[in-house]
């Protein structure tokens, strides 16, 4: 398992006249916490791009448990429970100052040859930058 | 069962880097959608809300088959498979110029007492307005 | 002067905590107005960028007069005050349902060729279908 | 003179197909800009508005000079050049991670009584917060 904290403060933009955040802005949640954690083993997702390495996003799943209102400070709980096939998933948790969950979601995404279009495993300096944080049976 | 079909052209704003829609903005097209579908029983949700009644999502699953590029014509077609009890379901399925399944969807909301913030029954007449579309034995 | 309205319904997401549409989506409803405006003269600025043009925003100016608020039918009016040259400046004012100005924007985009990055002339063809709206002596 | 710099990384979804931040996103970085400079001085908008003090946005001008790619860390720089009077005037500057000036924007906004939505003078702690950088002739 592989685990990344990051902090962000809501933006006025982000909120909706129910008074929090609107729903579907919690996807740019996730999308940051993927990016830091990506960052935080050595690359980042933008390089991996560059390199011809596409990500498309194959499903989400998002659970909302409480509002969370403009200016507040969320931290962006990401958690990788398996290495990555040419599918990663990624488990996110949002919790708010009070380190109450808000909300829960799911990406899964499909690593993507940016030429053929076609999934790929993933890139070997990734797998070895996160192998030492598994051992064992991981499946996907 | 109840369908509802809105038609939206893709927006330059709405696309990522990708080349296509980013993945996030998903949740604008279904709440279109549902929108759309409220206004076709002859009543808004806006004026729901103006009477008092606040209705968070809870839930949302998305699905992604295909892109789907700017200046697109897309459907969305949004189904209520069952009547609502205090919770609403809406399946989407967003699809491309050629009728192909580029995205399907449901989100979950939770009809709320603005003032309380406490669950209740769905209005009645909205209701009243879709029962015609139901027959026999449905339950969420 | 050649001169495009189109309609659009404010969708919840772009409302903010205020009660009403974020200033900052604006940019989308001038972004629709002037892909509508391109489209009525019979091109799209899909075509353009598939021809390697791209068209970068240089500069927006927007005053706001009147909040708008969710559900709202508001008309985009998007004018052409001149012939293009490798600047082009889109007017805009946005209008609610009972025709009152809630918003008056200009974005001045440069037609550029999409390897160079180096400005150029606007397409012969878009200059051809927009030259019998103007005579006389326009310059940018 | 009042100045405060927050950095912020670009977000995938702030990229559009063109493969930088979309124009109409420059709004947001503004808002983090005076949301980040009036906490600096000790306060916070977020508590102006449950005072009941609304600052809606009356100009805007943006005004592009680079583009500026996803996960790029920029500088907001926010300026006040003059204390508030009723209108409250934000200058920024967008920086990139070479310090190259990629975008300058100014904000307009006034001081509103939530209830009667009537302009009203700034509140007077605010006022105190920022006087000790402002010297001599100020106006608006």
């Amino acid at each position: 398992m592989y685990l990344c904290d990051f902090q962000q403060r809501i933006r006025y933009g982000e909120t909706d006249q129910m008074g929090y955040v609107y729903y579907g802005r919690y996807a740019e949640f996730y999308e940051i916490g993927r990016t830091e954690m990506i960052r935080k083993v050595g690359m980042t997702y933008r390089d991996l791009e560059s390199r011809g390495i596409m990500m498309p996003v194959v499903k989400m799943v998002c659970n909302y448990f409480r509002p969370i209102a403009y200016d507040e400070l969320i931290t962006i709980r990401t958690v990788l429970r398996k290495l990555p096939t040419a599918r990663i998933t990624f488990h996110h948790e949002i919790l708010n100052e009070a380190g109450e969950l808000i909300n829960e979601g799911e990406v899964h995404l499909v690593f993507t040859d940016a030429t053929t279009r076609k999934p790929i495993r993933p890139p070997k300096d990734l797998m070895e930058a996160l192998a030492p944080f598994f051992s064992g049976t991981e499946e996907n």
